[in-house]
């Protein structure tokens, strides 16, 4: 097969190669044409894992690679990745895609010791709990500045990080997903309540001891209140952040870590 | 339009509609007309968010959604989720997909205070780092499991978990997603080490202190070893976990914070 035939791919530094769709300038029929003669070149030279990203103005390659064996690995709102594991001597290497979602709640207390507590307009149960204002962390975001971004946007409350009180892992998540609660202690800088209409049906300031006994509280949020209490208001240890710089991408990112009290 | 010419479909409790492919019984040109035809009435409904689930084998339907202003919002080895919010008068209330990897180390000391270390065999940076043994979390795995599971698999070391030492939360890792890596302090079952050839170059129980002050450690490395050795060596506070049971799925799920010292 000539050169100029084959499709546009680059190595990975795993033995595989990656074909991206936009990188081709051909119709859905050359593509077809090529990868399967690509396939078996790939084949032939020990190649491992073959990565497709398929544009979503390409869509009509998903089809295409599916016919030739490939599955999908994740998406993204503008692309589908698909792949496929070549060596039939060696188990699929492939790593899967980020499985976690990470949600962040302000446990944002102000100077008379009340609790910021919210009620949500959608909510998985008949019963309606008392929580914590907050929701996901988007990627890129440390957990202070989805708590920060979150608090505000549902309360209207501008509040600042002081230290993270403890997280929760749970599994079965959406899509088979598992899921990180964390909580940070956060002080307010403003006390009046403007409600996000869209997602909070009831918002106050609520006195930490009525908040600590309260009969609709969860047992993850009275865990939590215990926590505040034997944590900060007992002026113990914190769980706090120092800046660590990476070798793989030269930034600086954060470590949570106990902070021993001097 | 008669019923019984309509898509298969469920309504979910935020006002949306989900279709998946598995369920419907007609051919992809079926499809694309029942699907346009149901999208008008849709529009004209209220209805927000619209979901197609589409199986790996009914992957001809993916061009026919991203014809019909779809996109992509996540895929699992067998299927891809689309959508679409239909809302012209409110913004796109869709939440995300997870975005976050969770890996976890064992930092697992014997009783001559002696860290296991390894170097990796597939590595980013050209330098030949001692690093701890580790690996990505698995969906439905605790922090403990994945730690013990990918020590046993790179060093043949059984650890126990005792407590989470730190994490670090990194951004802008594989396909632009987040990153958080966790730390656990971990005591070997036995100390033999039986290395995995295909991702370990070498592995080695190492002097605590010698580790603490070797020149091809990390930054986030040597910060590991610090914590270590101000918590746990100096009988500080530890991250411990709670047994807590969620009012969600009726399962009990680990909660991490601060176990004061006695």
């Amino acid at each position: 097969m000539a050169e100029d035939s084959q499709l546009l791919c680059r190595k990975d530094r795993y033995g595989g190669v990656i074909v991206e769709t936009i990188k081709q300038e051909c119709s859905a029929e050359e593509f077809k044409n090529k990868l399967e003669a690509d396939l078996m070149k790939w084949q032939e030279n020990g190649v491992r894992g073959v990565w497709i990203k398929i544009s979503l103005k390409d869509a009509e390659i998903v089809p295409i690679a599916a016919q030739n064996g490939f599955e999908f690995h994740h998406a993204h709102k503008d692309y589908v990745m698909m792949i496929r594991w070549l060596p039939t001597d060696e188990p699929n290497m492939i790593p899967g895609y980020a499985a976690h979602y990470v949600g962040v709640a302000g446990f944002v207390v102000n100077d008379q010791n009340e609790v910021l507590v919210i009620q949500e307009k959608y909510t998985h149960s008949m019963q309606a709990h008392w929580k914590l204002p907050g929701g996901l962390a988007e990627p890129g975001e440390d957990l202070a500045d989805t708590a920060r971004r979150e608090v505000l946007e549902e309360t209207g409350v501008d509040a600042e990080f002081l230290s993270l009180l403890c997280f929760r892992h749970q599994h079965n998540f959406s899509f088979g997903c598992s899921d990180m609660y964390f909580v940070c202690h956060m002080k307010p800088k403003n006390v009046d309540i403007t409600i996000c209409e869209q997602e909070v049906s009831k918002c106050q300031w609520m006195p930490f001891e009525e908040y600590l006994s309260h009969p609709s509280l969860t047992e993850t949020n009275r865990f939590i209140a215990q926590t505040f209490k034997s944590t900060v208001l007992q002026g113990s240890s914190r769980i706090a952040t120092t800046d660590v710089p990476s070798i793989r991408t030269g930034k600086s990112y954060l470590l949570y870590s106990i902070h021993n009290c001097p």
